[in-house]
């Protein structure tokens, strides 16, 4: 053809003058929420859209399993994709929307939570967790991000301030405290109990099993036959005290926890090997500390998990 | 305004769907070509711009220090890419750039090859190197990126087919042999030698060395102090034997190596910390092992790099 077509893109960007601080939305700072999505829940979408933070710095970065479960979730969440962005109100619009498919299985058939907790299990399952929240990183992080948000897709009710309010603690790292609404049979009344224990700081005892391990083994919080005593940020929750109390953690889960950009661009990432003895989320905060990012926990700070 | 506002982007991406294929030509194959970058060479941008891989599938990324001779490079790389994207012939043009400025210090003043050598200063450089390395890495990949190829701005010499003939091997890593021509003083006349001692198979002694190190020491190839009989891919050249000889390998350098793409997105990525005693580049080549990718090595297939 005789048309001299346009000259393709040429970006510069100067990682310096993309700013990661206590006020982003001052800042205009751009926000990256990653969910890794097996099942889609109404609640986690409605909750997001209650977010203030301003929905045009958002972007929302999706990965489902490729599987009947995970197709499922995909019709679902494009539905109400394409209700919020092309017919919903402007303000609650995100900047762009990624949804990813997982190119490999699932190791477990059944997503059931009994079936999942199970202790030889969450090798495995917590492997093929970790190379889908990398996928998902390595693929939608871009230049201009300053802020990731882990928001899994159970996570149906948060502080409509939620980003604001974690990033006003200004850390690399900052993880509230995930608890679960449920029905407590015995007061007949609605109740909470903690949902994440990977939440935690580091025991004498947990160190000293993890000395005693083959470099393949891994340590699991959560399970009686493996006692740690690590103090968990689930227990650590205070009625009544200050919302923003903070404390150090050395691991974390993923369930919400927001992560300056720049952590990641160092390299760090869900090993999806024992790494410390330690795969996943738990895997990443220390990944995190050896490039010299200290995470931090707000055990009064809650956010609510799906009650099956 | 009046005037309703486009809804923004939604994108719908299936890993699955992008290929990583022995035939990346014919399957229309996009390639991300890594560069770090502390000085520009002339050499190197025209022998980029003599790759015969369609530079409509060439995504390039840059990124260099914030200090003065990151300054100059810039510039310079400023200058080649506006030539070529805006008034070069349309098949020399690529399919975008991205040039980003590195955040944090390089560690040391000078970039001349003696002082870049010395043991000391290896592992501070290398920890730097690393995080450049994975913050270009984490900022330029995207969902339709299928190859990764890093090569160094001091490679000047290759032959025009390197992708294909690289990607034609079907592996998850894969490294040419990287040479360096100089004046031979005592033939009179211009001879080559070997270069790059990263791309190297386990010995048992290295092994054994590890094993008796503390656990935040490093392990550093080419230095007569710390003889670790690694067999060197450098030594493992033959005149006139098969281009495409494969060897497996243990580390691999980094001034050229092609990479599938789902190697990163798995999570392989360059650590900034001892890694098995491993950093950077011999780091990222034992966690792609952790991950199940093993690395291969053309021995008689060379690339040169330039010589100061
Ligand atoms: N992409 C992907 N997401 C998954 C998979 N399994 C679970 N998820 C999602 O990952 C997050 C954590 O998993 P979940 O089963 O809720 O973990 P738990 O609450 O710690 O037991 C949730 O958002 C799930 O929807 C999977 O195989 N692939
Ligand atoms: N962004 C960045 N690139 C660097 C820095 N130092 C070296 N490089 C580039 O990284 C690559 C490898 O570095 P080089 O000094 O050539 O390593 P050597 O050839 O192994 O001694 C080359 O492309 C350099 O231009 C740095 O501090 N920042
Ligand atoms: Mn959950
Ligand atoms: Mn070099």
């Amino acid at each position: 053809s005789g048309v001299k077509p346009k000259p393709p893109p040429v970006t510069h960007y100067n990682l310096n003058n993309v700013t990661i601080t206590a006020n982003p939305v001052e800042n205009r700072e751009n926000v990256l929420v990653l969910t890794p999505m097996a099942r889609f829940y109404q609640e986690y979408w409605d909750n997001l859209l209650k977010l203030t933070y301003p929905h045009e710095l958002i972007t929302l970065g999706f990965i489902l399993p490729k599987n009947k479960e995970g197709n499922a979730a995909t019709t679902e969440l494009q539905k109400q994709i394409a209700k919020t962005q092309k017919h919903g109100p402007e303000k609650d619009r995100f900047k762009s929307i990624i949804i990813l498919r997982q190119d490999f299985d699932p190791p477990l058939p059944s997503q059931e939570e009994s079936e999942r907790h199970k202790m030889q299990n969450q090798k495995a399952r917590r492997a093929a967790m970790s190379k889908a929240r990398n996928s998902l990183l390595f693929t939608t992080l871009g230049p201009a991000t300053s802020w990731v948000l882990w928001l899994d897709a159970d996570i149906i009710e948060t502080p409509p301030t939620l980003i604001q309010d974690l990033a006003k603690h200004d850390k690399p790292l900052v993880a509230p405290n995930c608890y679960q609404r449920y029905y407590n049979a015995e007061k007949k009344a609605m109740d909470e109990r903690p949902y994440d224990f990977n939440n935690w700081q580091d025991s004498p005892t947990a160190l000293e099993l993890a000395g005693k391990m083959g470099p393949d083994d891994i340590l699991l919080e959560g399970y009686a036959d493996m006692a740690t005593y690590r103090a968990l940020m689930a227990y650590m929750y205070e009625e009544g005290a200050d919302d923003h109390l903070e404390v150090p953690l050395d691991g974390v889960g993923g369930t919400a926890l927001l992560v300056k950009a720049d952590v990641h661009r160092d390299g760090a990432m869900f090993p999806a090997f024992p790494f410390y003895h330690l795969i996943e989320t738990e895997g990443f905060a220390k990944m995190a500390k050896r490039l010299g990012w200290q995470a931090t926990g707000l055990p009064n700070y809650k956010v609510y998990h799906f009650n099956e």
